[in-house]
């Protein structure tokens, strides 16, 4: 496995496969990296001769108050798990690699899908993600493109965006991956105490019950409401509980697919997680 | 010369191209086209092994009281033009084709160097040739790509947006054709009646008397002073008359290389011109 941390170094390691027409496979990451991640680079490895995964922690996609310059950065560790996982190309450049040679002045946005969910408490999140995600999409040149679904609204974002922009590149969204005990694997669940730990599965106990209580014939917004009650007495600060269909349009009643979205604040650390919902008549 | 209407159609032509790793060159128009496109042809077909011209009237960067339903469409004469000067693909695809199978919630703007000069009379243009011209590089994927100096404004905001989002393309910008008498080649050139024809080349004289005049020692805005009154003597309506630097920073004095630009109507058409000074100290 190979580490190039500048954009030319990167094009000379592509270069060979490039020119032999071999398909590129593209996991974009910031780093601190869990099995989460590994499930992206190991479904790229299926589909792909060539994989590149990148470590970047994007500073445009975070607000002034949020954990960019707290965010683990363990490219060490992260490097050891890669190459396990059968990684061939870890790009790991600095933000002056990636944005320090000129002033930047163009803006990427994609309206409405990023008015809401996360994008209501984090303005500017998503332009920053689509900017970046377009620079190493241009850097990298990938056939296909991995990314979780836990960050649902992310990637409906980039494929929204690979679509808009006619970007020559396909979007694969892969399942989430969880603990034992339910919890979706996420970066910021290491900001998490003991105790907050082991009261973090309700968020996944909560949609689990929700779909139960839709498949029973419970209405839209009484599920809804019993999942508020459930993580408020369970101490989390709800941020939002949203259904959705899955391209992301509000829907209020259970008659299609449903995608529920939870965003709660446990302590200092903000959760996320969905569930689709099948619907079946 | 093939014409390809679909992006798949485009593809299949190309990708004997890429397999091979043939150098793409690629010219975007919005077609009637003149000898200022058909020199940016030349130019590709020097560089280049295959040449993609697309045709294409891009409805987002027109204005409500802009002329687009009346923009000429002449892709017959057109084709003829370009089978002369060695195309080998011409794109020209329908409305539908480029924007219409979903709605398009994305949009890409370039900041500052949009705000002013052709920016400030049509607002959201620059968003539209952002938009449409990322489209166009995605779909032909070229190695290089060529554009007017004539509209030197939109060649900077396309080199800064190849530049800002890492597009694996080499921007030409190719000097500006002239008419015998001097009048900057456009399309919208055929909107002037025969008597402000003969008027239009004062656009021209003015940029070309500056020249001297700078070179003379005057002061830079009793040059633009005097552009201003030649112009409106001559029968203009000016919109603007600005120095720049050649990446269109504001300057107020000839101690660098300067651009001057100007916009003016005649008649009911708006025509616009630009000439670089050289400095030497």
């Amino acid at each position: 496995m190979k580490t190039e941390t500048t954009i030319q170094g990167l094009s000379a390691s592509l270069n060979p496969a490039r020119a032999s027409r071999k398909m590129i496979g593209f996991v974009p990451t910031m780093g601190n990296l869990h099995e989460g991640h590994l499930n992206l680079v190991r479904e790229a490895r299926k589909l792909c001769d060539v994989v590149v995964v990148s470590i970047f922690v994007n500073p445009i996609q975070f607000g002034p108050n949020e954990d960019f310059d707290n965010y683990p950065r363990t490219l060490e560790h992260d490097s050891h798990l890669l190459a396990e996982v059968g990684c061939d190309i870890v790009f790991a450049p600095s933000v002056e690699q990636m944005y320090g040679n000129h002033p930047r002045l163009t803006n990427i946005s994609v309206g409405e899908i990023t008015n809401d969910l996360c994008g209501l408490q984090r303005p500017g999140h998503f332009d920053g993600v689509a900017v970046v995600v377009t620079k190493l999409f241009n850097i990298v040149q990938p056939n296909y493109a991995f990314f979780g679904q836990k960050d649902f609204q992310q990637l409906a974002v980039i494929k929204q965006l690979v679509r808009d922009l006619n970007m020559p590149i396909d979007v694969i969204g892969v399942p989430i991956t969880r603990a034992e005990d339910g919890l979706a694997l996420s970066s910021r669940n290491g900001y998490l105490s003991e105790q907050e730990r082991k009261t973090a599965p309700t968020i996944y106990q909560t949609l689990k019950t929700a779909e139960t209580d839709l498949h029973n014939g419970q209405a839209l917004s009484d599920v809804l409401e019993k999942i508020r009650v459930n993580l408020t007495d369970a101490g989390f600060v709800v941020d939002y509980i949203e259904a959705r269909s899955p391209s992301l349009q509000k829907i209020d009643q259970f008659d299609q697919d449903v995608v529920l979205f939870i965003a709660a604040k446990l302590g200092k650390t903000r959760l996320i997680d969905n569930l689709q919902v099948k619907y079946s008549s």
